[in-house]
């Protein structure tokens, strides 16, 4: 792939994706587009930014959309050109820490449906044209990510059948909605040569995963990166842990 | 079951839902329970209410959470007592015409998302101390709606691994996720002995399903109320046709 753009890097897995990215040598993408939601907060973001001129951090907040479409559309445009983007990584989402029923709030259902769901959609919307252009320049190029692909960051707890543990509702619904979107993404785009995938990316410590959790963010993302790599038409709309496992809805 | 409550009764599957149980002559619940949106467009609704004592028409938008406490759950206590409530069929829904991605909106995102998911999880948390007084009212009872259950009107539309056509990314996504909610319900209300259950109703003549659909109301609502008071355990935290065909996640 020449190009990707992941959101939510300023920590997590997004943070550990770049890091693995620019770690990359000479196979590293010619351009990294890195999202943040506040550029204060990006400090290890940024440092690796001034290290690496091929990696581009731009400020988002995934659920301003007239801002997704005007800024980070036109700077995207504006680096890869008629070249396009190769892979969009919807990153970025939140999760509550633990959620029964009687304890449910609207809100939370409502913020975890906009930043896990809408907002990935909306940025696939967005950045479709450049997507397009980029399976165009690589018609020669198999299915997968170094045509265009979409991956999203999809979770374990986003499985229906998986769930033996009830509750956790804004979460799970979340994730069980960007899984149904991945499918209906994949069928959408598949004349025009893009695949979409839905990625479980293991549970891993940090922030969202807590200290619990049995897995490295270097060893999970750079897992995860092999993963984006090896995407082929296989995995079109399909749910898969970032070993290539599949995982059922 | 002595009780039910049905949300969305001013027309198509609500209604025709009601129609069958008023018509069960001495089969029918003691108490009917049908909330409808808008008492003034519930002309056909309210005609049946003074026909039958038992049946209660209640005006009740579903993403007013706050009258969902303070006027259903009163109203509802007050004529069912300590016998509490059997079934909460989760029928009221949207569905936007048609939506591929090129013409998506975050706006019918979220609004399916409130309406679809939201509201009846928080529907069910709000008659939870109902459903749970039914429940030990007739603990002598099989698991079922002789005892207590949520029914979720989903939509085969919502299985993911069902969906060969994309598009419909609002209706498809809300359905996956109300999928997800009813199985972590199973699972949290399973110590209670209540079961949550979705359900797809067919795809039916209404005003939602079009004229194009293969099956009329009267056909349809009869199937899903033997549906309803054939659920056992072995339904509960399932996916299934109104017929009782088990449906894919």
């Amino acid at each position: 792939m020449k190009s990707i753009l992941i959101t939510g890097c300023n920590r997590g897995l997004g943070l550990g994706m770049i890091k693995v990215l620019v770690g990359l040598g000479n196979n590293q993408p010619a351009h990294i587009f890195a999202t943040c939601r506040n550029k204060d907060k990006a400090v290890e973001l940024l440092a690796l930014a001034q290290q690496h001129s091929n990696l581009h951090v731009i400020e988002l907040d995934v659920t301003d959309f007239s801002k997704q479409q005007d800024v980070l559309f036109k700077d995207i445009s504006d680096v890869v050109k008629d070249q396009g983007l190769n892979v969009l990584v919807n990153n970025a989402g939140i999760a509550a820490k633990f959620t029964r029923l009687g304890l449910l709030k609207p809100e939370q259902m409502t913020d975890h449906f906009l930043v896990n769901v809408t907002a990935p959609l909306m940025l696939t919307k967005t950045m479709l044209p450049l997507l397009k252009k980029a399976s165009e320049a690589n018609s020669a190029a198999p299915l997968g990510s170094s045509r265009a692909a979409i991956v999203n960051v999809s979770s374990i707890m986003g499985s229906i059948e998986d769930n033996t543990q009830g509750g956790f509702h804004p979460y799970r619904c979340s994730k069980a909605a960007l899984n149904a979107a991945t499918r209906s993404l994949s069928i959408d785009l598949k004349g025009d040569k893009i695949i979409a995938t839905a990625m479980h990316p293991g549970w891993v410590k940090t922030d969202m995963g807590g200290s619990n959790a049995p897995l490295e963010v270097g060893a999970a993302t750079a897992g995860i990166i092999q993963f984006i790599q090896s995407l082929g038409e296989a995995h079109n709309g399909g749910f898969f842990e970032y070993t290539g496992k599949a995982i059922k809805w």
